[in-house]
């Protein structure tokens, strides 16, 4: 069974070396004051919370799971009181505004911290998880009075919040939602309808929780255009924020799923529940996705989650279990056989799992930069700015979300590969980290409609493919700078073809689309994986050149050990994994014709 | 929840119009009466009681699991009376000689009852599939005592086998092997050590349960020069084959395992258990290899199970569940929003699942052919023949085995992923195909002990790449044949390219492996999965090359809507999954030291 420990050596390398976060935090209104002390306090904390509390509970709450009965949810063995150092901890409000309790640290220290909590205990960290989407929306969209109401008790996470959109019928497509918002004299509303999938939707840790929910008002225009945000909680609060009077919502039953057992997935019946309208009414998509981009990161952070803990847990047991020998002759000749770390196809799993992790977490580092910089120009009251970073992530979140859960996904049934047939027994915790990864390419969108997203609204419609050319730009950049470095040339000519044949598809598939319509969409997955490979592909590159600058100068705060493991997995990277995009570039540019030609009802002749 | 439907329209078109069945049974000894009459008789007989008695059970079967108590196993509700009837069908017997009460029909049509029941219930299928092992031991290397004791039984059912190779210390790496075997006075044997994951090891579905146990006598040799093979039943049957003695063989625990809850994995302790030794002294595992090649086929059949019943579960979803509208326009005007099936993603998604069982299916049912003339061969005392199909299917094997289950746990996966997050709810049925089709890359030799058994024995060290120049040239002399006609072209002229790069890629690794013997093993998974898709590519081929000849005559059993998506599921594949090969064909010829060269306490710096 894995045991969590945070990778405190390769966290340091992207903050302090690679992207230089505290030169980073300068620039920020909530930054000012964050030096290394500070970031360092806060590493060492979630660390020793994470190592310490969380990660020994990962295997006992999925054994136990949730239970229901009679509406009410209880949450496994040991859950609440780690709750309670949670909240005790203040982690909940890290970067949150002081004025409702919060430490107003920037957002990406509160992703460091949300990829330690999730790698060490995912579904224990979809709790105060999804409690984010609830604040977010309160802090962008709600009146003072709600955020004075509601705000202080959800940033000392003693409430939590959830996200309740899916219902029975309709999931990605929500111009299908039904539920009902029927106004009360009082200026609230009676809410009525039936969510579903709705995580952290009932349970047993926090005194009252806050729903936030898709519903549509009375002569509301159909489809997307008439849905409005409410704000339901379990609890109606008192003026002056007390726990009142129970709402008539409440859990119907929770799922039982292959995965992320400990974290319960509700069904929620709104009974004419009390709601109050949260932001401009028929409004209430369009403001959901307005903070779309930095909440799928939270997501795309499973994918290197699972990643980096099922690594933690095949390394040593490659290291230890011994089996035939390796081709190039004894490893470990006074032993009976080699340990199997030997054999090169398991490293090429180990390092597999290495490069997606490690390449994962230099992308998503990068991302919540860039979620900082909107967070500040918002504060500054800088729309424009906003507007600038916002499509500026919008780039990187579908492929972050899409390609880094699908890839998480593969790490984790590689570390159950090296495993054998002991991955496949439960008492080895390997199995478990492939059925909680299993979800991240299904919730949050899908990894199709990630990849519609990418290519059809951020690529092809929103920008004409210029984002691509501009992205491709800054990456051709880089490898004029590092060309004629012995360490970096192959990745600077490889990253030079990648990215004129990521302009060149972009360009094919936006001219194709004139005729053929579908090929948006047959294309798409294939264009995702392919610019998620050329993503990571120049992260790996900036990971190799920090490293060999550090080599060659020694300097650094690492050992010169550390930087050539750097260079070596980005090596790896380009030969063994880059090499992969080639196979979606030639699927993807074939007309859309040969997946959309055969009759529904000629998919089988037999059922 | 997918319920199983026999595919008998796609088994019909390969078993009569592709490989022609009835024709090459006329060549077999044990194939000459049958005639289409008895093929559609087993056919049928088998898809009703697959659909109509195991089906029903795969779902409750995982739900509840096995128990375990005081040594005993209780295999799920149901179970029992199913396996009652499996035995009243007189099933097991299918292909085992008639002497020993069994129908003795060819090979092939015992692999296609195979598949139909591990497709409709894969873990209940386990159970007499584990015995086949054990009668194919007994039947190669059993003296006529031996043979005439236990086969009545097992090819009854009434009795099951089990195979016991792995012990805790080792699975593949079966030199590692420490349970022992000391002679008695009477020519027994006392057999002592413990065995794990013995599938089928303990169950209450048979009166006995004869293990073939890997064990060493004493002073034989270390390493696999030193292993011989054992009987150890269960209950020592008397000499008239009626249940005698409790053998002192113990079921200490059953396995709590991701999938496949309800076929019972055992650990067996022997202490000092009454053994026979069967076949000669310290050659047990050469004798295993003698039939590896069609045990594995056995398993390779899962790859194709679970693509098929994940297939069966999302093909209805799609066309039911309505989510937006195709890019192209609507087409379920009348609806709120299209049916999924009709979103270009969707379909690549189902194509991909159809196209891997299908293009699976024609793999396995073309290698059961040669298995029937191994077979033959044997009856007929021709070791040269049997050598030689055994070597022709030993390229096979690996191929089947290694591509089609890490291509069915793709298919699992994308059934998952047809259904959106509803594919992570229990109750749907999708999830467990996931959760089932894992272990099957793992057991019967991992995906990585498949590729360098490909690589390194079959290709390279036994015929210095003779067998693909031998593949390719009959794919070549395919191509030939079909390159004018109009459907076939572009099928003729990709498998034209691949077969080059096929052989050009072997003499690349095997002139680069005089200097780099670790790049057997770095190469190997890449080649695999390469040999793999040049592989599925042909047999699509030829699935084409038959449609489309009916279709031109306006011959052939089927409507020219079957016809006609057959080639357009093989244009499909040539188009999107071919493509793939290209990725595995760059990464594996790069030297092994990317991977070889980071030294083992280099893999990570925090832990």
């Amino acid at each position: 069974m894995p045991t969590y420990k945070a990778p405190l050596r390769d966290i340091r390398f992207l903050i302090n070396e690679l992207f230089d976060y505290p030169a980073h935090y300068k620039s920020l209104y909530n930054g000012k004051d964050v030096d290394t002390d500070t970031i360092e306090m806060i590493l060492e904390g979630a660390a020793d919370f994470c190592e310490n509390v969380l990660s020994p509970l990962y295997q006992s709450g999925d054994l136990e799971g949730c239970h229901f009965a009679d509406g009410e949810v209880t949450t496994p063995k040991g859950y609440k009181e780690a709750y309670q150092q949670f909240v005790e901890g203040g982690w909940q409000g890290l970067s949150y505004p002081e004025i409702y309790g919060g430490q107003n640290l920037p957002m990406s220290l509160n992703i460091v911290k949300s990829e330690m909590m999730g790698t060490a205990n995912w579904p224990f960290t979809m709790y105060p998880g999804l409690s984010m989407g609830c604040m977010n929306t309160i802090i962008q969209f709600g009146t003072e009075q709600q955020k004075n109401l509601y705000m202080p008790h959800l940033v000392a996470g003693t409430w939590s919040g959830t996200m309740c959109l899916t219902e029975p019928q309709c999931g990605t497509d929500l111009g299908q939602v039904k539920s009902k918002a029927e106004p009360n004299a009082d200026g609230s509303y009676r809410i009525t309808g039936t969510k579903i999938f709705i995580s952290a939707g009932e349970q047993d840790l926090t005194e009252n929780i806050i729903h936030i929910v898709l519903a549509r008002l009375p002569d509301a225009p159909a489809g997307t255009r008439g849905i409005s945000l409410f704000i339901v909680p379990k609890f109606i609060p008192t003026a002056d924020g007390q726990i009142g009077e129970r709402n008539s919502v409440s859990c119907g039953s929770i799922e039982h799923k292959m995965g992320i057992r400990a974290s319960a997935t509700a069904v929620l019946n709104f009974d004419a529940a009390t709601g109050y309208l949260i932001g401009a009414p028929n409004k209430g998509l369009h403001a959901m996705f307005t903070f779309m981009n930095t909440a799928r990161i939270g997501t795309a952070v499973q994918g290197i989650a699972h990643a980096e803990l099922s690594y933690q847990g095949a390394l040593p047991y490659a290291k230890e279990r011994g089996s035939m020998r390796a081709l190039s002759g004894k490893k470990d000749p006074e032993k009976v056989a080699d340990a199997i770390i030997h054999h090169a196809d398991v490293r090429r799993m180990l390092l597999t799992q290495k490069a997606i992790a490690e390449g994962g977490r230099a992308m998503i580092y990068y991302a919540a930069q860039i979620a900082d910089k909107m967070t500040d120009a918002l504060a500054q009251g800088d729309q424009a700015k906003f507007d600038e970073y916002d499509d500026k992530l919008g780039f990187y979140t579908p492929i972050l979300k899409g390609f880094l859960t699908e890839m998480g996904l593969e790490a984790a049934n590689l570390g159950v590969q090296v495993f054998g047939g002991h991955g496949y027994i439960a008492e080895h915790g390997m199995e478990q980290i492939v059925r909680d990864a299993r979800i991240a390419t299904l919730y949050e969108g899908t990894t199709g409609v990630q990849a519609l997203d990418l290519i059809g609204r951020k690529v092809l419609l929103s920008s004409k493919g210029k984002v691509v050319r501009e992205y491709t730009a800054d990456i051709l950049k880089f490898c004029g700078r590092h060309a004629r470095n012995k360490y970096m040339r192959r990745f600077a000519w490889d990253l030079t073809k990648i990215c004129a044949q990521w302009n060149a598809l972009t360009v094919r598939i936006m001219l194709a689309a004139r005729k053929d319509r579908d090929i948006v969409s047959s294309a798409s997955v294939d264009f995702l994986m392919f610019s998620g490979y050329a993503m990571m592909a120049y992260f790996w590159a900036q990971q190799a050149a920090v490293a060999s600058e550090h080599l060659e100068a020694g300097t650094g705060h690492e050992t010169p050990e550390f930087y050539k493991a750097k260079i070596k997995v980005a090596d790896f990277y380009f030969e063994r994994l880059l090499p992969r995009a080639q196979g979606h570039a030639e699927a993807m540019v074939n007309p859309s014709r040969t997946l959309t030609s055969l009759p529904a009802e000629h998919f089988s002749f037999d059922y």
